[in-house]
């Protein structure tokens, strides 16, 4: 019997990093947590305690507080390649570098308004809504000396829809309790992420489109199931987005189950629910653009 | 030796209710989690086993969803005014009431709304930011057969601003290393709980002005401390709200770090932060209106 | 109108702290982390700005981290009680420090040991378990120039047991669906805080009376409610730790619902439940001994 | 431009389940928390709306549910396996499930013990520590037509010694500032996840054998970096476990900072640290056992 190691990887996870941009008076931030991972020639780290090529992930972290000052951080995916290319060019013992960034979202506040609501509603959807909770803007890089890969996400996205969205015509086997229902809750908490055709573009605001589009299809869709509704929204980016190739969605089915009031002789016309966290559906697709252009 | 019971209370928590009232096409939705716990004649079940005074914690939950129902549910204050006063009006036996709502914040999806940046920026604070994170809007009503006091609140209101903030002039004993500083990022999730001279009132209304005075404060106060911008903040709240009687205010301060580039030859000039969740400071402190009207 | 600053305290939250003792070979560890809130002399720092009384957070983090260093840290409740002296014997400002201590529990490996399975059940209960979750020690000192208050702790301590247990007799109103029971799932996260007669005491030997006394009882009681075990509990605390004056225990009670297979005509004899984290029962009683000796 | 469904799959997420099996007075418990997902003929429920072939998520749930009852959930791997061919047996359109548990960890209680502390530490080690986290026992199962693969694995055994552990000689860069040392903390939280070469085996028996070689390797090993002790640990269990033909082992760094006692005319002794979350060190690498028999 013999053991060989078949892999590795290392580095440095959650660096968290606030960079402030002044511009005279006005101020612009971007905060942003970082992951990266190296893979290269490291089996004498493992096999001998031989430390000799190992860039400490102390150094890491310090190197992307570093290029976080140098680069201008106009998005997560133009840092992210800057601070690639860095650890391949001064390091010939690394043949991969993965990085991952995670976006926190802020918005300025606005003083002298006292009537955010009216503002905030300027075209208020009758009957889908959106919850400001953890979501973020992320990005992926897989970089290595002979190419590279983007791809480009948002995280916690959650919406909910008080109608427009039913479930029916589906199999009844021995263990089926459930009803159908031409009107239903749906809430979900989207996760997407795309890849692209090529990369000298506007990521952020590929970005903004690609929101827009997936909180417009959820609120104007009417839905015969999530998996129908996923592949509309998925149908909506690749066809309007022309740079994106390709998006995966995942849309976790966030119940919520309408309360039993014939119990007490009350009726319930969709009125009174219980959110529940688990167990949850959950539906995932990907939706591919294969007309458009050469694959990068 | 003797052992008596001192004291008891108990009761449901996280009872989470959505709630859909429909207009025509026009849908409004609350989403609450509610706790409620109970005080009474409960000395027989601790000691003899004896269960015929309690209200099972499944039926209080059954009770939540049922008034729901029935109340329009305009503001969390009212609905647990309205849940408190049912408790006791069906159960000699209890004596007081306590209960907890934190209400989750839902707004309408914008459609057609690829400008959203825009709206969003009518005034846009010049370095001063918001955070989408988790804030909540909540109350707490303590109710007995004589009287009730309800207190509203908000909770994770996540702001920074990047200048405008310093502290200086503090003590130096021996194991101070803090160094002075005219310029520092600010950064807060506050907390505040808030009393009324009287109940007759619009509390969302009050919510919302709230709120925005205390962004406003936030964002535009000249800071020489925490403390100092803690107090200006319920000062202005007390002075221009003349329906709260005193609020109490928790500003964790979550301190970015100014990353140290003199190491390495480069310049820091309040550029590159590190965001710490711990060890954080906590400031609090209650400010009151003293002028104003007879208490409730 | 006017504005007055009522109250105000402010401090360090979250302090970490490993510390490590060597004896010879063996080596011992105390990880704890320190929230430290002081009163005193502080109006001018909320309302001129003036910081000259202000120890500031940082240095009173600086000073937890060379106090653990001097102290031995026999128990969280000596190293609270010398911190709180310090802050008040170098800050005549000052004239109240609550601290609060949470103590990580780490315990050693046992090498050459593959049969840890039969040592760790010596003497096994049949039917109730405990799972070894985030369960911690606590410790909360109110010290000022006058006198102090130690209160003693630990928090999620979970435990479940499959028999033993019932509720039966209580109000059945219009909204009751629950179902009486002569045996059910009873699982909770035990929090428990306790205070003394005197300090001059072993407090981790008094810790671990406590909590066995807590395990027994609830394993051993058969249960008519979750208030009648956790008055029996907090009755054998009292009993038989002469030092403790009384004892405040917290119980949620975690529900494991019964899964209905009747509708798939299959016989649940009390074998397959749904475990459920809300809403939750919450539980909570004070049980006090008032025949030992003088207070403290 | 063309629109295409590329991939998909769906299912139920974080059902949970305890089941107590009693033999006479004796009762056991497994709790477990199960997701499952589905691939198969479902392009029709995506595009055009049509459920037909849709086995809803809610009788997913059930059926777990009822298989929980028919089987003796002697393992997690066994049970995962028996509802994986009860879904592909049942329905023709699936051709692919997957199928993750996550059991928690339950103990029976030791009554009429108080000294625990003398019973767990049988052969306690001098330097070397558990805490008793979120550990869970895992398992992954992917299931055709044709074949199934089964992994095991461990999550938050969570680790620290407080000796034999250094990092030297590793690249010093210009944006180094980490000193060398021949002593410092490790601590780390072993997730592990293992394939076999048959599975006609005891896993919960091979599960305890992987998690003592862990922990004693962990102890017993003089690490020169986090590196060495991980592939040390994947040796160990790869040569000692004959059943295991490869282990994946990821440990984040947890670092413990050194406190600086220096500024205070101080030693520190490797006495005081700081605990910290993030940023952490990722080291992760998979070890085969590349001699033994024939793969399944």
């Amino acid at each position: 019997m013999k053991s060989v190691l078949e892999k590795n990887n290392y580095g440095k996870s959650s660096v968290r990093v606030l960079k402030v941009k002044r511009t005279g008076l006005i101020h612009d931030i971007t905060e942003v947590s970082i992951d990266v991972q190296l893979k290269g020639d490291f089996d004498d780290v493992h096999l001998k305690g031989d430390n000799s090529k190992v860039l400490p992930t102390d150094t890491i972290k310090n190197t992307v507080y570093v290029l976080a000052k140098e680069n201008p951080m106009n998005s997560i995916e133009e840092f992210c390649l800057y601070l690639g290319n860095y650890f391949l060019d001064n390091n010939i013992q690394i043949s991969e570098v993965r990085i991952k960034a995670v976006e926190k979202i802020w918005k300025r506040i606005n003083i002298h308004d006292s009537s955010e609501k009216e503002i905030n509603q300027h075209h208020p959807h009758n009957h889908s809504f959106i919850s400001p909770g953890n979501e973020t803007r992320n990005c992926s890089l897989k970089i290595s000396r002979d190419e590279y890969k983007i791809k480009s996400g948002l995280n916690n996205l959650l919406v909910l829809k008080t109608t427009n969205s039913g479930f029916e015509g589906f199999i009844k086997d021995k263990y089926t309790t459930l009803l159908e229902t031409k009107d239903r809750i749906f809430s979900t908490s989207i996760k997407a992420e795309w890849k692209y055709f090529k990369y000298d573009i506007d990521f952020r605001s590929i970005h903004d489109t690609v929101r827009n589009l997936l909180l417009n299809t959820f609120a104007e869709h009417s839905s015969l199931s999530v998996q129908q509704t996923l592949y509309e929204c998925g149908k909506k980016v690749t066809e309007q987005c022309p740079e994106v190739k390709e998006i995966f969605i995942s849309m976790p089915n966030k119940h919520y189950l309408k309360f039993d009031l014939d119990r007490f002789d009350l009726d319930n016309f969709n009125e009174i629910f219980i959110p529940t966290d688990e167990p949850y559906g959950l539906i995932e697709g990907v939706v591919k653009n294969v007309k458009n252009g050469k694959e990068q």
